[in-house]
């Protein structure tokens, strides 16, 4: 696959705690020159939680970014050096309390290809088992569990708005 | 809702052509103070276009962030002032050259709630009528046309990865 856009200059505006700001002058294909600001992200992975009545584990915390409370399948930012499968149960641990005997990778996804680099790694979740909820004391997080049919419900009312939620639940009970 | 972290601060550490970057420092329930790094974004819209025969326009782009090209639906970012629905029909045009005498508005998303506050309009585009294609003459966009059974399994085996778009899928075709 050919690229693109070339990179002429790279500035980097802000490297921070979580994310990094780039921004980029590159070279189009009908040679003309753009500027794209690009937000570095670790990566992240989301677990979509299924018990072993079919019941889906949710969790709901306030996301500053849109100054609201959020409904969504567990998720973390990816650690450095860490797989993507460890990432699943550790945050499966911190969030919900449970870890699981059947870790599924589901797929990969993007979130915001316009303007940051963030992939999500989408797992399945089964065989959970209860254990110690080792929470991290600045998080505040509420755990709910829903059916499928309850869940799918919220998509279509909207009470359910987040991308990597909607995309687990489609690739999760619908393919 | 309660509003959980209250703002401190707030430095703008960038403001550029799509999105501004904003470092808060906010007061968390326990009292404890904390750092946001957040990414504003204009909003956007994405369009689920779907044919007489039930196909649906893709299209496929370079995408700088991930350095490779991505197939999704039609989507762009809101212009100052504009209603997403004049936006949705903006874009269909400018993506694929045809408008559409049956838009519907589906739901709205989050794309990046961890650090970014992009919000995108999900809308399905029927009865489409081919119009100018009215270019930006600096983007480079190939369009494709699929049957949904065949979105379902690019979804399925990682060759459709947009999280907006497999969201607009599920919305438009599973629920």
């Amino acid at each position: 696959m050919d690229i693109l856009e070339k990179t002429m200059n790279r500035k980097t505006i802000y490297s921070g705690k979580v994310i990094t700001l780039d921004v980029e002058t590159v070279l189009l294909p009908n040679n003309k020159v753009a500027s794209r600001e690009i937000v570095r992200h670790p990566g992240a992975v989301a677990i979509l939680p299924i018990d072993d009545q079919g019941n889906i584990y949710f969790v709901k915390q306030f996301r500053k970014a849109i100054e609201h409370e959020l409904l969504e399948i567990p998720a973390g930012k990816l650690e450095k050096g860490e797989e993507p499968s460890q990432c699943a149960l550790r945050e499966l641990q911190e969030e919900i309390g449970f870890t699981s005997n059947k870790l599924t990778f589901i797929t990969q996804i993007y979130t915001s290809p316009g303007f940051a680099d963030e992939k999500i790694y989408i797992f399945k979740a089964e065989n959970l088992v209860k254990s110690e909820l080792v929470k991290d004391e600045d998080e505040f997080i509420n755990i709910y569990r829903y059916r499928p049919d309850e869940a799918f419900n919220m998509i279509k009312n909207g009470k359910i708005r987040d991308a990597k939620t909607i995309a687990a639940l489609l690739l999760g009970f619908k393919l």
